[in-house]
C-alpha cells in the first residue's frame, strides 16, 4: 500500500524555481573574467537559465546530450548548471587546468556536442578545435564584442547572442529524477580520467543534507561563496544549496589571489566561504600582511586536502572564523563527512575540540562508511586500526561513465582508495592513499601524519612522505620537503619535530629537500612524478634503496 | 539516460540505522507514564525496534497493515515509530483526547489490527474493546506486572513480554519508498476525521528539510524535546530528525505541566523544544513564578496556533530563548513555513525583526504556496491582499485515506482552508480560517488580528472573533473574550486596544464576555460551539443579529 502524498520528482530545476519564487530579489554576485563585479538576482538567473534552455532546444540537443563547460565561477556558469540540467541535458564541467590533450580526451569520451567557455580559455579552445571535430557548437561566455575580438575562430558564437534570441517563456520539463544531470571527471594521477555521472535525485538529496547543521548549515541568512571551482564536483554542491536556501551567492571568477578573494568577502558580506588549503593560505597571507580582519565571515569549509592544525588555528584563533573540515570525492558528490562536534564534546577544552575537528569528521545521513583490511574484513572503530575506506549512499557512484569494468563496488561499497581510521563516534581520519601506503615491519604508517607534522614548520611549503625499501623492515618512510622561498630549516630540526608526536617506528628515517613537489591539475601531489625525480636516492645506512 | 549513482530507497528505517551506527551512545531520555525518567541510547532504541518488528512478524500482520498507538511521547512510542514503519507496516497514531466514540470510529476506518497503548489509557481501552471487535491484539506499553494490574482485561498482552521473545537479530526490509509509513487523522471541527497517509519518501524528505536552517536547524549538538505529542503529525517530525542528526532526544511523557517540562529541559540540557502556545504558557507561568532561567534552551518552535507577540517577547526578551514560529497541518507532514529572517532583515531593529517573525514565515524548499480568491484567481503578494491559501509539495497529501471524493486538489494544489496574505518575500500571514471569514462591506476582515490584539491584554485568557449579520455592512465582527481567573478588564478598555492597530472598519463592534471558550481535542477553538452558546446575542444598534 502506497502513501497518499503528492508525487513530484526531485529535479534540479525545482531548486531554481524555489529561489525565483520565494527569494526573487536576493542577489547573485560574480566577479567576471572581464574583471568587474556583476550583480543580479535569483529572478534574473532563473529567467536567463530558461532562455538558455530554449537556446539548447534550438541547437537540437536531445535529452541526455552532454554539454561541456570550461569556465570559472560566475553567473553564466550558474545558468549552465540550471539551464543544461534543468532541460534534461547533462552538464559536463571540465577542469581547465588539465593538459589540452586531456581536455580533448574527456570531450571525446563524454561525447560532448557543445562547449561553453570563458574568454580566459580562448587559447585552450584554439588548441582543442582541431583535436575534437565532433563538437558542433563553441559558445563564448560573453557578448558579440568579445567574440569579435577573436575573429580568427569563425566557429565560435556568443552566449549573450544565443540568449537574446529567446524570451525565457519556458516551463521546466518534468521527468524521472534518476535522469543524469551532470558529469565530472576525476583527474586521476594514473590512467585516464574517470567520469562520475550524477542524477537529479542524487544532486537534490545531496543539497538537502549538505544544508543541514550536520554538514555546512546553509540558511537564508547566509552569504555563500564557493571559492572551490564550479568545475570541481559542482562547486561542492553550493550553487544548488544557495538556491534551496534562497540565500545570496557570491562567485569569485578567476581571481583567486588573496586580495581579490578578501575584497569580495568583505564587500559582499560573505558568511561562508569554501575552498582548498592552497587558496586559503593565499587569503591568510594577504589578510596577515595588511593586518585585516574578517567582518562578516563566520565559517570556512576546507576540503580537497587535509587542513593543517596551523591553518585551523590561524582562521579560528586569530580571525574568529570557524573551520569546517570536510571530506569527500568526485565519486561522492562530494559530501562524505564533516568535522562537526557532538553535544558530548562541548565540554572539552577548545584545544581538544580543535584536535577532534582536524579529523575528516563524521558521515552525514545518507552516507555509510566502513574500513576493511586487505582481505575485506571489517576493522574495529577504535581510532587506531587502519583500513581501506569504503563508502555507500544516495549520492555515491555505482560505476563510472562508460566504464566497462563493473567491478568498482565491493558488495555495494565503493572503494575510495583511502586508508583511514574510524573512532567509536565514527570520526573518520584519513591516514593514507591506498597506493601511497608505507608498511614498516608489517604495520601501516600514516604518510599523512608525517606530512602534516613536517608542514607544521613555518619554513616548509610542502611535504610528501614516501616509502623506500629496507632490508629489515620491508619499507621505511622518508619525507621529501620543499621549503618556502627565503626560509631555512635543517634535516635535524625537522626530524626533531616528530619526537613526542609519533612513535620511533612511525618517524621518517630521512629528510630530502627538493625545489618543488610536482602537483596535479587539482593541486594534489603527484607522488609518482616525485618518485621518478628521486630515482637515484639511497636511504642512509642501506646499500641501495630506490624509492617506490 | 540515467545517472550512475547508487540506488537506495528513502526509508524510515535508514534514519534509525544511521543513529545506531554513528551515534550509538547518544541518549534518548523519556519521562514515563510511571513517573520516573528512563534513559537509554540510540543503539538500544534500534535493537528494541528490531525486536518489535519481529514481534509484529509473529502477529502475522502483512505489509501495509495498520497498527494503532494511543500513547504519550516516550521511548516505547519511538520504537513503534521505527519498528512498525520500518517493517513496512503503517503506524496509526491516535489522539487520545478525542471522544471514545471518535477513537472507535478512526480504529474502524483505519482497519487497525493491533492497538498499542500507554497505561494512562486503560479506561479508554476498556470502553473501546466492545466497540471495535476487529482489533486482534491489545498491547499495553509496559511489562507483565502492569498488565496484571488490569487483570479484568484478558485480551491485553504486555509490550515488554512481546519484545522479550525476540532477539532483535533482524534486517530491515528494503522496499519501495512510496510505501505508506504512517497515518494521522485530522480532528476536524466538523464532519468525520480525515486520515493523512504519509509515505517513507515524504517522511524522509520532510526530515531532511526540517533539519536545515531554513526550518529548525537540527544538528548533532542539539538536544531536542518535542513537547508536541507524538500523536500530532508525528511529533512534527522531530523523532525522525533527531535520529538523522544523531542527537539526544528528550520525550516528556504525559507530564506537560510547567514544572515537569521545565525540570526536564534543565536536567537534560534541552536546546530546542517544540510545542503549542497553551503548553508554553504553562511553562512560562512556572518559570516566572519560581524566578527561574533557561540554562540550555536556545530555541523553541511554536506551531499549532499562532504565537502572540507577548509570548514571543516573554521567551526572547525575558529568557533569551529564540522563538521559531512555524505553520503546517496534518496534511502537510506538517512543515509548511517557518519564520526565519533573510539576510536583508539583519539590519532591522529587534522590534521590527520580532514583528516580521510573528508571521507564519516562508515556505521551505519542497513546499509551494499560493493565495487565490473565491474564483481561483491568484492574488498578489503584497502583504495586503488576502486569499485562500493553497499548498503543494513533496510532503503534502494528494488525497485522504479511503476518501471517495477525490476533489481535494485544485490543479495539483491542496486547499488548506486558511485565508492568508503573502508579502513580496513570501512571508505568509494567516488571517483566517476560510469558514471563519468575516466579510464587512465586501472586504475580508482578519479574525486572527482581532483575536491577537485582544489577547495582548494580560487579563484576556482567550479571544474568539465572530461575524454577526449587519443590515448595512453584510457582516460585522465581534470579539468573544474569556478572562483569566481573577483578572478584570472592561469592554471599553478592550475596544480601545484596537485604536492605531486596525482601521475603524476592521475593529470589532462589540465585546462579549463568556466564562469559557470551547476547545477541541487539539486545543483549537470550536467556533461552531461558541456560536451555539451565543444564539440569543443581539449586536447593539441592530434589531436582531444571530451570530453566524
Amino acid at each position: 500500500m502506497n502513501g497518499l502524498m503528492q508525487e513530484k520528482p526531485l529535479l534540479i530545476s525545482s531548486l531554481l524555481e524555489h529561489a525565483e519564487r520565494y527569494s526573487a530579489k536576493v542577489e547573485v554576485v560574480s566577479r567576471r573574467v572581464e574583471g568587474d563585479v556583476h550583480r543580479y538576482t535569483w529572478a534574473d538567473a532563473a529567467k536567463r537559465s530558461r532562455q538558455l534552455a530554449m537556446a539548447l532546444d534550438d541547437m537540437d540537443l536531445p535529452a541526455g546530450s552532454r554539454v561541456a563547460s570550461i569556465a570559472w565561477n560566475g553567473y553564466r556558469h550558474l545558468e549552465l548548471y540550471y539551464g543544461v540540467s534543468g532541460s534534461q541535458r547533462v552538464l559536463h564541467t571540465i577542469n581547465p587546468r588539465l593538459h589540452a590533450s586531456q581536455v580533448a580526451w574527456v570531450l571525446q569520451h563524454a561525447e560532448d556536442d557543445v562547449v561553453f567557455f570563458d574568454a580566459s580559455f580562448v587559447e585552450l579552445v584554439r588548441t582543442l578545435q582541431p583535436l575534437v571535430p565532433r563538437i558542433r557548437h563553441w559558445v563564448l561566455l560573453g557578448d558579440q564584442v568579445a567574440v569579435e575580438r577573436i575573429n580568427d575562430m569563425p566557429a565560435v558564437v556568443s552566449y549573450e547572442g544565443l540568449l537574446a534570441k529567446h524570451s525565457g517563456e519556458y516551463t521546466w520539463p518534468q521527468f524521472d529524477e534518476l535522469a543524469a544531470s551532470s558529469l565530472c571527471y576525476t583527474s586521476g594521477t594514473t590512467g585516464n580520467p574517470k567520469g562520475a555521472l550524477y542524477s537529479h535525485r542524487s544532486t537534490v538529496l545531496h543539497s538537502m543534507v549538505l544544508s543541514t547543521p550536520s554538514a555546512l548549515s546553509i540558511g537564508p541568512q547566509d552569504v555563500v561563496m564557493p571559492v572551490v571551482p564550479m568545475f570541481h564536483v559542482n562547486g561542492w554542491g553550493t550553487p544548488y544549496c544557495a538556491a534551496m536556501a534562497g540565500c545570496k551567492l557570491v562567485l569569485p571568477g578567476p581571481a583567486l589571489d588573496g586580495q581579490s578573494v578578501y575584497e569580495l568577502i568583505e564587500e559582499e558580506g560573505v558568511t561562508l566561504a569554501l575552498g582548498v588549503p592552497t587558496v586559503w593560505q593565499m587569503l591568510l597571507d594577504h589578510v596577515d600582511a595588511r593586518k585585516g580582519t574578517f567582518s562578516s565571515l563566520k565559517k570556512t569549509t576546507i576540503g580537497g586536502a587535509a587542513c593543517s592544525s596551523s591553518m585551523q588555528k590561524h582562521f579560528e584563533d586569530q580571525y574568529g572564523v570557524e573551520v569546517i573540515h570536510a571530506w569527500g570525492m568526485t565519486e561522492t558528490s562530494p559530501l562524505g563527512t564533516t568535522s562537526s562536534l557532538m553535544a558530548e564534546h562541548l565540554s572539552l577544552s577548545r584545544e581538544e575540540q580543535q584536535q577532534l575537528r582536524l579529523k575528516q569528521g563524521r558521515p552525514v545521513f545518507g552516507i555509510d562508511l566502513r574500513i576493511v583490511d586487505d582481505l575485506g574484513a571489517a576493522q574495529p572503530w577504535n581510532g587506531q586500526n587502519c583500513g581501506h575506506l569504503q563508502v555507500k549512499g544516495h549520492w555515491v557512484i555505482s560505476s563510472y561513465f562508460k566504464d566497462d569494468c563493473n567491478q568498482r563496488l565491493d558488495d555495494g561499497w565503493f572503494a575510495t582508495g583511502d586508508v583511514a581510521t574510524l573512532d567509536a563516534n565514527a570520526y573518520l581520519q584519513l591516514t593514507d592513499r591506498s597506493k601511497d601506503v608505507v608498511k614498516s615491519g608489517g604495520e601501516w604508517l600514516s604518510t599523512i601524519d608525517i606530512e602534516n607534522i613536517a608542514m607544521s614548520h613555518p619554513a616548509v611549503a610542502l611535504a610528501a612522505a614516501l616509502g623506500v625499501p629496507h632490508p629489515k623492515w620491508g619499507e621505511r618512510p622518508i619525507v621529501v620537503v620543499a621549503k618556502r622561498q627565503g626560509s631555512a630549516v635543517t634535516r635535524e630540526e625537522l626530524l626533531g619535530l616528530y619526537q613526542g608526536k609519533l612513535e620511533k617506528w612511525q618517524t621518517p628515517d630521512d629528510v630530502v629537500f627538493v625545489d618543488n613537489i610536482p602537483l596535479g591539475a587539482t593541486g594534489k601531489m603527484l607522488k609518482t612524478e616525485l618518485r621518478k625525480q628521486l630515482v637515484n636516492y639511497v636511504l642512509p645506512g642501506t646499500v641501495e634503496s630506490p624509492v617506490r
